[in-house]
């Protein structure tokens, strides 16, 4: 590929001096920051990428060797990509299915309650093992807001949980008491969507 | 753990009533979207999960036992959970750490458009590989942003992919030229930052 652009010596200096600078100001703030933690993590918002940005972490966590549990809160009925893929680390993901799909294919109140407590029963478990680096609680927003778990205590067991592991939770219309209680909170913004251009769901992108 | 909340027969048949009625919404939706195709992914925004994101749809296309292409265009200077994690797929995962660190760190123009540029050009080559389902570009919105490549040439290039090849680019700041050409564009916002609360970057979270 032919380079396009020319770079005299007075530009590139004037790089450089203008990244030294940056670099001086990176490095300043980077040495500002030396707490360690376990963080409390919300990937929220009505775009794409939460559940999925939460698995990518939880890949990272599994570079290092460290254990990832996951408990799947709402879906359950259709089988994922991720879920297979973290099955090659073996020992190292505890993954829980717990849900039994959308509110709207169950239709059932008494049966989403019971399999959302169920779970939540699960993440406690889960956030209790101290192998575990990273628990991912997939969609426990839906949960949440449906009412199917009782919020203070669900934002209490997540305050006090161990000082070295991180939590992620996912899914749209976080609470804000648990915006209050996080570390991090994303929210993906659907900027644009194929979905509205007639394009389904696709396995590898989608599920 | 206590059932803390109970329902009647009543609620129970409402939410029943408004869930099938909502179900058949849900199901002439998705009857609606026939089109499969090779999507254009950017995730931008200053948020965090972008690259994150991306990975993890790297992951789920791994379970579904198709390949993935990896080009990091800035990054490169550091060692990263996730390439430990995807090299546990062996040949599934063909990855190039291609750049050199921030421009800050390497405060040399020339060097990183060179640096660029041969990123590109394998990114090129990957995407030409008819056994790859999913090519992550991450972090070419910065290449983009400080003119390291021509952006109509790989604009060009990106619309011009592979039917069934979905492309995924990270970075903040992405060009409007490129959004225009995207199927999926997901804008990561930073509700909440736990770096302003002087936590440092963490390992198996931020790399």
């Amino acid at each position: 590929m032919t380079d396009e652009r020319t770079i005299d010596e007075a530009e590139a200096e004037r790089h450089r001096a203008k990244m030294a600078k940056r670099k001086a100001v990176q490095d300043a703030e980077v040495a500002g920051k030396t707490v360690e933690k376990g963080l409390l993590i919300v990937n929220t918002g009505p775009g794409k990428g939460k559940s999925t940005a939460a698995f990518g972490l939880a890949l990272r966590m599994l570079g290092y060797g460290r254990r990832v549990g996951v408990v799947q809160f709402i879906k359950g009925a259709w089988h994922s990509g991720e879920q297979d893929a973290l099955a090659r680390f073996g020992d190292l993901v505890s993954w829980h299915t717990m849900g039994e799909g959308f509110t709207w294919e169950t239709q059932d109140l008494k049966r989403d309650i019971a399999a959302a407590q169920a779970a939540w029963a699960r993440a406690l478990e889960l956030m209790a093992d101290p192998a575990i680096g990273l628990v991912v609680l997939d969609e426990l927003n839906i949960a949440l807001r449906y009412d199917y778990l009782d919020l203070d205590k669900v934002v209490a067991a997540l305050k006090a949980r161990r000082e070295d592991l991180h939590v992620v939770v996912t899914g749209r219309n976080a609470k804000p008491a648990l915006v209050e209680a996080a570390d991090l909170v994303t929210e993906m913004g659907a900027t644009k969507h194929h979905f509205a251009a007639g394009v389904k769901a696709q396995k590898g992108i989608e599920f």
